[in-house]
């Protein structure tokens, strides 16, 4: 309960100071989609250039890309995203509305006592397992579920629902729509595999090796929530790791660990963290797990690391009829080259919005700072200064005696180099406050001491402890507090 | 011609060096959507990069966004592109193909004798001016005009195609499929006008003020063509400037010098650019111009710089019901404050691809070096230090003797700032080309020299002069010569 309001509590203040906002919000807003606002925007920017640094840049063997939303069609029939990306559903045929079938049983099951629901969910799983549509539907049927009030008990059969949007591209006259049908691609991974030999080609790159990219996807959820959680638009940052076959476990471990240590070096304490392994495995994997991340509704998935074996490539080359082979130099155990064949892949897979929350989750405080003589509380982002939207306030004490034209040299001096906010409206704690509130992790005051020694306040957002420190060392105590690396 | 064939040159050198790719490539490809591969994302996040710090970092008053691509349906009937933004098109009975009427018309208008063409294309001019549809479903058949060789001369009537790609969301049991249709946004601008009032509240932010944005677009060109210049899906960098009403034209003016200003900071001449000064305004605009890049194709629109007036706001305002005002507290010349109003705009909108293609452009190079015992030449990509993809590579000049480790060195010291490129296998001059093809500003030799007096040679790609330097000044020079600001 307690955690649900803090979800609720973290919502709001997103919303009042600039972090996100509801999609198209005079509108009413659009279903499952956020926007970004003045600080969230730079939240999220500094998150994936934190990865995309750590990922590409610190690794001479993983290089980027950037792939297009829109792929040709086959890539998902190749996919399996075609024929398998989808949910079982069913329409109240009084109603007229629609229901993912989990959804509609487990709703119904919230309401039976322990022991019926268990029964009732158990046989829910046994159906979903063997595809058993018309059993799902007697099971609606017997049980005399409703979704929602005005609902009968009349269904529709079960079908699959795809999860996938797909458009209309070109503008040829013909009656058949599918020809032009392309889809919004549902993961970015696809985009790696089908530039898997001219990336590899053309960078002379030797197995192992990595191809990473950052971007949108959409799944059209029927049930999306969570905030930014479960979203219909969503950003991805993947990396494929093209390794030898029969090395996959060893690097499928190798990824475990390294991108765990990647989060903890955000600041993050272990304890808040837990892998999860995937005992029933997707039709491409030999082995899977998630990262976990305490989220104010519990422990959910972050990231995801799999080992993919050659499913991809396979069947893109099955699909293509290109050749999505290396030939690898390197000698095996009895001196012969290792020659042709189909890389396996490991995958790292992370949500980028679900990483903004995480941060976000993990550096919300509300700390109750009363006294004796008075009530006070503040809400802090404790953010690692590095991700932190908003590096230095400058705060000149009052709005004249050259103050201003102090804090602005200083303005011009950090400005190139991170970024800066300036503020002279106001009392000076009530800055500080706002500066909490959106995790500026340094405030610099600009006052009267300073035009007589060249001294500043820099007051720390997570102590709130101010000492005093030569106006000329500012820059450099900044610079090499957001060091990334 | 020679513009022609530079053009093709730069298609093949960028399949070639990894920088662009056709779109699911192995699968024949997509139509007008290209792919980045590992040297063009890097190009292209750089010029973003630049964008981004040089448009909101280095401004006080702008702030930074990042809306979602699906927006509410109404956003695009207040912004008039349900109503306006297509094209005019015509089916032939007989081969079933569809053209944009007045490409089939200019087509038919190139076959002729300069004065007929003239005069066609005049009459093409006034009826698409009056919407007179069916004065250019005439005109065609009167002309016998034909798209291909099959095409009869029996013709649909001409019909409006909206540029707009649409969606279905959600899964609502509907007969009515129009009730969940989204589109996927034809510009960035509109998540910017309806997050107006949340930013500026959240944000304090003051009039005149301005709010960025960078993110993908899509329109469904009919025909869409010049390599990344014109495709379905591209990306956009917009800023959208509030003003107080009368002040327009001043920031006009004003915005119009500064994004010049920005363009000649990439180290392009002047007279590669141009201003083209829009005489028929779209409905939302009062000023408009185009700043023209000379790319191999000719003088063509980079970006644009725009009058938007209150249009967009008002219209937002009109459609959603919430008041889209800001109250200013300034005071007017008789000391009363200006009040409430509804703000105008000043947009500036870039093509981020077209950068992309600028930026090539601009610093591809086929130089000759033969000398008189030997024909030689080279591709050299002139990048500014800043946005080149690589900005180091640091080359042991063998692979033995202990030089890769004192390179090794150099790569952990230099890794982590910026991004380097190792390789220890050919021959040096070799090595040295490759790095010129992708644009490497500097390279490092180390050889046995360094063992001695802890030296080394850098290799500037522009001049292809060498000199040596002391090993442990590398750092610091590559870093001043990237600095953006």
């Amino acid at each position: 309960m307690a955690n649900e309001n803090k979800l609720q509590d973290i919502i709001g203040h997103c919303k009042e100071y600039g972090f996100v906002f509801q999609s198209s919000e005079i509108y009413d807003g659009l279903s499952a989609v956020y926007d970004y606002g003045q600080y969230g925007s730079e939240l999220k920017k500094n998150i994936r250039d934190y990865w995309w640094k750590s990922m590409t840049q610190m690794h001479e063997n993983i290089v980027g890309i950037d792939a297009a939303i829109f792929m040709h069609p086959t890539v998902w029939k190749a996919s399996g995203h075609v024929d398998n990306f989808s949910d079982p559903m069913i329409d109240n045929k009084e109603s007229k509305k629609r229901y993912r079938v989990d959804h509609l049983i487990e709703g119904h099951a919230e309401t039976l006592p322990e022991a019926d629901a268990k029964a009732l969910l158990d046989e829910m799983d046994r159906l979903l397992a063997a595809d058993d549509f018309s059993g799902l539907k007697d099971l609606i049927i017997k049980h005399k579920m409703k979704g929602q009030p005005n609902d009968s008990n009349e269904w529709t059969d079960v079908r699959q629902f795809n999860l996938m949007f797909d458009t209309e591209m070109g503008a040829v006259a013909s009656d058949n729509s599918d020809d032009n049908k392309v889809y919004l691609r549902p993961e970015t991974a696809q985009g790696i595999f089908v530039n898997f030999l001219n990336v590899q080609k053309t960078g002379r790159m030797k197995v192992p090796f990595g191809i990473a990219q950052t971007g949108k996807a959409f799944r059209n959820e029927i049930v999306a929530r969570g905030f930014i959680f479960r979203m219909r638009e969503f950003e991805q940052m993947e990396m494929q790791f093209f390794v030898r076959p029969g090395t996959q476990k060893e690097w499928y471990e190798y990824w475990k660990e390294a991108r765990m240590k990647w989060h903890l070096s955000l600041g993050i304490p272990a304890e808040h963290y837990r892998f999860h392994d995937h005992v029933k495995l997707a039709h491409y994997a030999d082995a899977a797990c998630d990262i976990e991340y305490d989220f104010p509704m519990g422990f959910k998935e972050v990231e995801g690391v799999h080992s993919r074996t050659d499913f991809d490539l396979k069947s893109h080359q099955q699909f293509s009829g290109k050749k999505m082979q290396y030939f690898d130099n390197d000698l095996d155990e009895n001196g012969k080259p290792y020659g042709n064949y189909v890389p396996y892949v490991i995958e790292t897979s992370i949500g980028l919005d679900r990483a903004v929350m995480m941060v976000l989750s993990e550096a919300y405080e509300l700390q109750d700072l009363s006294t004796e003589e008075k009530k006070d509380d503040r809400v802090v982002l404790k953010f690692p200064p590095m991700l932190a939207p908003i590096k230095l306030a400058i705060l000149p004490l009052t709005k004249k005696d050259g103050l201003p034209e102090i804090a602005r040299e200083l303005m011009k001096e950090c400005m190139p180099l991170f970024r800066c906010f300036y503020e002279e409206k106001d009392a000076i704690g009530k800055r500080y406050r706002r500066q909490d509130a959106i995790g500026t992790p340094f405030c610099i005051t600009v006052d009267h001491q300073t035009k007589e020694d060249q001294t500043v306040t820099i007051r720390y957002r997570d102590s709130m402890e101010q000492e005093r420190i030569p106006l000329s060392s500012v820059k450099q105590l900044v610079l090499d507090k957001i060091q990334m690396f």
